[in-house]
């Protein structure tokens, strides 16, 4: 008899998990408890586009289905910086073909379920909230939005990949002892708006590229779409002379984006309106630990370890969580799926997927807060860009001793983001040194910079 | 019309601040979710004695109810150390006359309850579990342990004082945006255990001190109470060589304590009955923010600001956060409790009491962290000794020069938290330098000293 798996929520993660789990030969439940959004879209005004870069990519190739998405996914292949002055600049993000790829959140989850249903043994149900866990028979509780019945649904192993504010996550946090939980909110919020597409549904900006107006302490992107428009996401603080509680009325809102952003006012016909209209949205980082319980539950995606978007990582970790996941399976043979088997192989799973993933996912919590700074600020900083166009061009001639954090977080699903950040922490202590070489904007190009990096490392 | 006040749990803080605001005037209900502990005794194995000092005395005085808190609080002037080989040692806490108060949490929670049950306006209501608070018409709504009836009490103001997992704050954390909010879990937990009274209730140990066994990486205390026994508490890492996960059978506890407490087994008849009988329980520190909501409801003690016990502050922070409170009614004038008013006072005194509270909590917070590797481990400690003997020295002679972190935290209400964990950082550097001068040993009390230290402030 074919083992069966709960799973909590049907977002991207989710989603893309019950697929592992179906090629395991597991029958997989999913409980969402949002209506299905293929029958009723409603995320408009609240949803940051999509980064899909080389960790997701591989994710859902392990479950062949990467040729799926890459339909609806826009390379971006770098940075293109509108300053305040209505000049311009590029930075690529990487070598010539690499790219990251924007997506909407709502089409790529939408094709993942399709995916999902696709396979035999798993069925997504949908309005189902979860309302409680009882941990010891493995006992999920869910309640119907529509028709308010409640129903218990029991299995042999569950996942919690309900987000950010994971309704499992809290069951666990209030049944278990010296639970580790933090929630950090940072002081910036964000708010979403639109460049509309062009006659015929062209691009009113470089399609292939994730445009940023940043301004110090605050910023806007923009990223394309597929029919055209771009997503643009005004992140600001909450509170301060540039905040979202300075901006109430059409008047301040106008005056606002005429001083910080006059080159996008002719894109942007809507933007007082929507700026009224959509709501303004927080930013949180969750870390807790542990994050799996009874060797039969486990946290997966946001649900352990929500960031916040800056390095465009969220999506590719909890993809790349299924990865990890889907490598111990192998690992430790639950794919024969024996009775007798589950629970010990199920145990061995758990406990390395917890400890394995953990200081990744600490990683990049912190990689993304710090990513914030970076792009906000130093991308409009002339002394940052000749930084990392002395890095870029190092690692171009010593890809074997330098490759730019940024090509490792994004580009090198073999790094783990915990050696990322290491290594990104010593190169950053390397660069201080060198960006403190005198007259360094004359002779950034030279062998005596070069030989000292070389030095240094 | 007199204002009405709720107050979820009767615990130390509920039970003071019902008498605090009762004596403003406003009918307060308490609400608290276990039986009427003075009817059914139940707290026996976990609950660590408490050390009253200055703050929590100056908490209770504000309501003239020390002296009846006295009549159970025994004087403890230091700490005698046990050390390894059974010899001991004693060092003074402070001054002369300067004690810490040993006293049972059941005891004073009990005196409390029936101090506040005093006033004409309070109102304890047993066996109530707050289930949830509607935040638009401040609606608190109970469930009684034994009826399992439901109720719903609607209030002018409503403060959470429902502890270190209160229900009040999961409330706010789960409806509130920007929440902040943090648990960590040491990796030590504890044991509660016993050393009887002697003949004729005599105390087997010296009565008034604190009785420390420092061993490095883990301790065990003993308080004095009324009877003449002693509250014994073993604080142990979870984990590792010497750990709780490895003190499983009487043999193994036998063993530990023979090599580790051999000077306490004599008095200990029963502790290895009671080490297997008794709960191992944990300890954690709670960070939250804000502690205030909507203008009208308020967290308070455990429920904003749960510490680790090794600094002896828990309840006198909660005492203080009452004194906080009452200075900021006085400053507000809301003591006309006219119903004008009301909602205006009390959202300046609400505003007012996270902002100045906050960092003095997170200040005792951190100290008391500390304070966890100083009692286990320094203690036992030549050095630290010598450093602690060198500041009292100096601190005798310029009094308004330097006051020991021990004495600004115990015995200063005066000197707010957060002042005295700046200073106490400022002295320990300082302290650095002068334990560097070679062969302090020798000349720790003279005047080359004294002129050091003389010379950095």
């Amino acid at each position: 008899m074919s083992k069966k798996i709960t799973i909590v929520g049907a977002g991207l993660v989710g989603s893309l998990l019950s697929i592992y789990l179906a090629k395991r030969g597991y029958h997989v439940n999913v409980f969402e408890r949002r209506p299905d959004m293929r029958k009723a879209k409603t995320m408009a005004g609240k949803s940051i586009n999509l980064a899909l870069s080389d960790r997701g990519w591989k994710g859902l190739e392990g479950v062949g289905i990467a040729d799926e998405i890459r339909k609806i996914a826009i390379p971006m292949y770098g940075r293109a910086i509108h300053h305040k002055d209505g000049s311009t600049a590029y930075q690529p993000y990487g070598k010539d073909n690499q790219a990251i790829y924007s997506v909407s959140r709502a089409e790529i989850n939408m094709r993942l379920m399709d995916l999902a249903e696709q396979q035999p043994n798993v069925e997504i149900h949908f309005s189902e909230r979860c309302t409680t866990i009882e941990r010891n028979k493995l006992n999920a509780h869910f309640e119907n939005a529509e028709s308010k019945k409640t129903s218990v649904v029991q299995s042999d192993l569950l996942f919690g990949a309900d987000g950010a504010f994971a309704a499992s996550r809290l069951n666990m946090q209030l049944t278990s002892d010296l639970f580790e939980y933090n929630q950090h909110y940072i002081e910036a919020g964000y708010k979403e708006l639109i460049i509309p597409a062009g006659e015929n549904g062209s691009f009113l900006l470089e399609k292939n590229a994730l445009h940023i107006w940043p301004r110090g302490s605050f910023m806007m992107i923009a990223l394309p779409n597929m029919d055209g428009n771009f997503t643009c996401t005004l992140f600001l603080p909450f509170e301060g002379e540039k905040s979202f509680a300075n901006l109430k009325t059409p008047e301040q809102i106008k005056a606002f984006f005429e001083t910080e952003f006059a080159d996008a006012i002719p894109l942007m016909p809507t933007y007082i309106d929507d700026f009224i209209k959509n709501p303004t949205s927080s930013l949180v980082t969750v870390k807790c630990f542990p994050w799996t319980f009874d060797n039969k539950i486990g946290l997966i995606g946001d649900a352990a370890h929500a960031i916040v978007p800056f390095y465009g990582q969220g999506m590719n970790c909890g993809f790349e969580d299924c990865v990890v996941l889907n490598d111990l399976i192998e690992k430790h043979d639950s794919a024969s799926n024996e009775v007798k088997n589950f629970d010990t192989v199920w145990a061995k799973i758990l406990s390395e997927y917890k400890t394995l993933r953990k200081p990744d996912a600490d990683a990049i919590a912190d990689l993304a807060i710090m990513n914030f700074i970076e792009m906000r600020d130093k991308t409009a900083d002339p002394k940052f860009l000749l930084q990392k166009k002395i890095e870029a061009g190092f690692s171009k001639k010593y890809p074997d001793k330098w490759i730019p954090l940024y090509s490792m977080v994004t580009y090198s699903p073999d790094i783990r983001y915990s050696k990322a950040f290491n290594e990104g922490q010593r190169q950053e202590s390397i660069m201080q040194k060198v960006m403190a070489i005198p007259e360094i904007e004359k002779k950034w190009d030279t062998e005596e910079v070069e030989n000292e990096i070389l030095k240094y490392l």
